[in-house]
């Protein structure tokens, strides 16, 4: 139920106005579907067109970029279209992993990641600076990458306590996050937000019931 | 010198027949002019285009494959675009570190990080049967963001003294990496062999020298 990045296929998906057939996958349970079509990663997500997988979910958003051409989402211009690539890559290698450390972590290196975190954020909030969207006026490629940061880590965030993406800290990130996850569209490709925040919080119960099994 | 990154650009831009102007950067000294254009990673590879820069090699090949539009990079088919996508981010994220670990591993690890190489190594070779390049006739974007495999791992496994990519545990791949390598253009980027190797072989010194002061 969990992921984001299935997330951002359906959302891209949807963007498009590309109808499709969602099949919910296990993940504690692989099907052998999944690993029919996903045989090196075995992960979701997949994309099924004409019979054939694209797995990744930046390779899907791409491919269905370039396949239907209507509601373009990543810009037409080189330089934007490399601009956008960029951000996307700086969410996925450098924010995801920092912010997901930041919100799980503990103790005293809970303050040290999430000032890591929190540099990161500073680098988006520059960059949105002016803009509705990271895309622009519309939501486009790097908003899209950037579900785990608007919907996410808000739950996140709620769930243990911590304040990361504030209104008086990322003025210009929280507003996009409220506009982003507001958006009608965006809203269709959410999971339930009570749901992730019971997920959430029974993996913090488990996480503290093994930390005092360790430290007894 | 060593940046297979930069040499992945240089590839691209040769393979294109575009004239540009080298600047070599001194990484252990970075310039005002990298700080300037690639500010937030502060890294090579930096293409300068219209007075912009251009950073991270992947998004500057796409980038340069969607400015100059002969002789393409990526081929034009939407699934077989995916499909060097994929190919490529399977190389940069699982790849290159498992290749680098299993060359500079000592000790017990060592043999479990060469299995591991190994077992994606396997992959790769399956990919490359009944073809010349992974683009299939010619250098494509997977042989471009491939060079480190190519030429830099033979390097190290020479001043190592291992062995990864022999002809009998990997014929298909083992051709080419020689095929690759010979390509005249594909030479035109690549270091000096002769000084790579005095270069790999000066941080192995610099190596031991520090574990035999810590085991002392």
């Amino acid at each position: 139920m969990g992921s984001p990045f299935s997330r951002r296929v359906e959302l891209a998906l949807k963007l498009k106005g590309i109808p499709y057939e969602y099949i919910e996958e296990d993940l504690s349970n692989k099907s052998p579907l999944l690993l029919q079509y996903n045989l090196i990663h075995k992960k979701v997500p997949v994309l099924l067109h004409n019979g054939k997988p694209i797995v990744e979910s930046l390779v899907i958003i791409e491919y269905i970029d370039e396949t239907w051409k209507e509601n373009p989402i990543l810009p037409e211009d080189p330089y934007e279209r490399a601009t956008s690539r960029f951000w996307t890559k700086f969410i996925d290698e450098k924010c995801m992993g920092a912010l997901r450390n930041a919100c799980w972590s503990y103790g005293e290196e809970s303050e040290k990641l999430m000032e890591e975190a929190r540099g990161l954020l500073r680098t988006l909030e520059n960059e949105l600076k002016g803009k509705r969207f990271f895309g622009g006026e519309d939501i486009g490629l790097v908003d899209i990458a950037a579900n785990f940061i608007a919907f996410w880590v808000g739950v996140l965030q709620e769930v243990r306590g911590v304040s990361l993406i504030d209104k008086d800290t990322f003025p210009i990130l929280h507003e996009w996050t409220e506009r982003f996850v507001s958006s009608s569209v965006v809203k269709e490709t959410l999971p339930p937000r009570d749901k992730l925040l019971s997920f959430f919080q029974a993996r913090i119960e488990a996480m503290a019931a093994t930390k005092s099994m360790i430290y007894k």
